[in-house]
């Protein structure tokens, strides 16, 4: 299998097509093409990425191309078992099945405000409303899968071990962080924990590795 | 199980849901509550939708709550087998489960623009470039499935046999009659094709014995 993957800094698709990827336990290989940069700009007119049209991640397999962060999920779900990424249990893998369809189409004011940087940490800024309406959202789901499936230990993650839902929201978690967004204790818990998970940890360091800087994704909010 | 949707003549998601139900082949109770009428806020806050905070479609299953229309789709798949939802080829279900993620997070310009109203036609009007890039797009996605995988013939759907990608792209193909929208060939005949399915029909029929009328989906574009 090939990944295609934009900059592992500030690409929060890719990082969910990486980390089902990781989470499948198959071997792959990982192509960087970093946003924004002319010179790989003719890359991404090419036949690698015409199935997507330009947008990462694509995931190549065989005569398969898989190119939305959910469907790969579903697709590898599909090859490697479903269990590594739902929950067993019908009501459960109902809820994560939920929220993760939830984040995949929600939270539009949260990713355009508060662009992935898992390089930065910003010091506390303003928060619009709407971000702000996006957090109380995402923190209820958090508490509710918690409290009904996820266990409420220290390093537990939202249906108890790491899975579908917790990839789809790594991104938000990494923002929180970045951003210093205000997060209740139990959330601050669990953002900890994913962040602590090795996958997590080893997309951070090639993040740290890599060169290119993009001004836009630079900024603290104003 | 227990389906909670929108107005049957203008909830495209709630379209989605109920095709997915009919799809699985399962007994499912209806409910429709329409969508910004006054009587129904109420009922909107009630138990029955806290998990969505007011969103339709929701699927109750016993313990289990599905608030999103892709999700409801696997969840079912999951209790009924992915053969009814999923083509069973490696290489045609990463497209379809990719397309079928493209259009549960994309093409916002002709899901805004052109709200779903299966109850009228009205003429050809002015097309917005963001809109016209949205056809274009969806155009192409069809087509390659269609020739990769779905043959050719009168009445066949993107991949052969009816399921999950006709299922999310069904309300495109009433926009299209709706607004009178202009559809290469090929795609006229999948849009009757999707529009002759028995599932179709009963919902369309349903949506005429409706006797809500919500003003601002019935305005054809400026």
């Amino acid at each position: 299998m090939k990944l295609i993957i934009g900059n592992k800094a500030y690409s929060s698709w890719s990082l969910r097509g990486w980390l089902a990827c990781r989470q499948s336990g198959l071997a792959f290989e990982e192509v960087v093409v970093p946003l924004y940069d002319e010179a790989w700009d003719k890359r991404r007119e090419g036949d690698e990425f015409a199935p997507s049209s330009g947008k990462v991640p694509i995931l190549w397999d065989g005569e398969a191309v898989v190119w939305d962060s959910l469907a790969i999920v579903d697709y590898l779900a599909d090859k490697v078992g479903r269990a590594r990424f739902w929950p067993e249990d019908e009501a459960a893998r109902a809820m994560a099945r939920s929220m993760a369809a939830e984040m995949h189409s929600s939270f539009a004011a949260l990713r355009r405000k508060h662009g992935m940087n898992v390089r930065q940490i910003y010091a506390p800024g303003p928060i619009d409303d709407d971000v702000a309406a996006d957090l109380t959202r995402i923190f209820e789901l958090w508490a509710q899968a918690r409290a009904r499936f996820g266990g409420a230990g220290e390093g537990d993650f939202l249906f108890g071990a790491f899975g579908a839902a917790d990839i789809m929201f790594a991104p938000v978690c990494t923002r929180i962080v970045t951003y210093s967004l205000p997060a209740p204790r139990f959330a601050a818990a669990y953002i900890g924990a994913v962040l602590r998970h090795p996958f997590l940890q080893d997309w951070i360091a090639g993040a740290q590795e890599e060169e290119w800087v993009i001004e836009k994704f630079e900024q603290p909010v104003a």
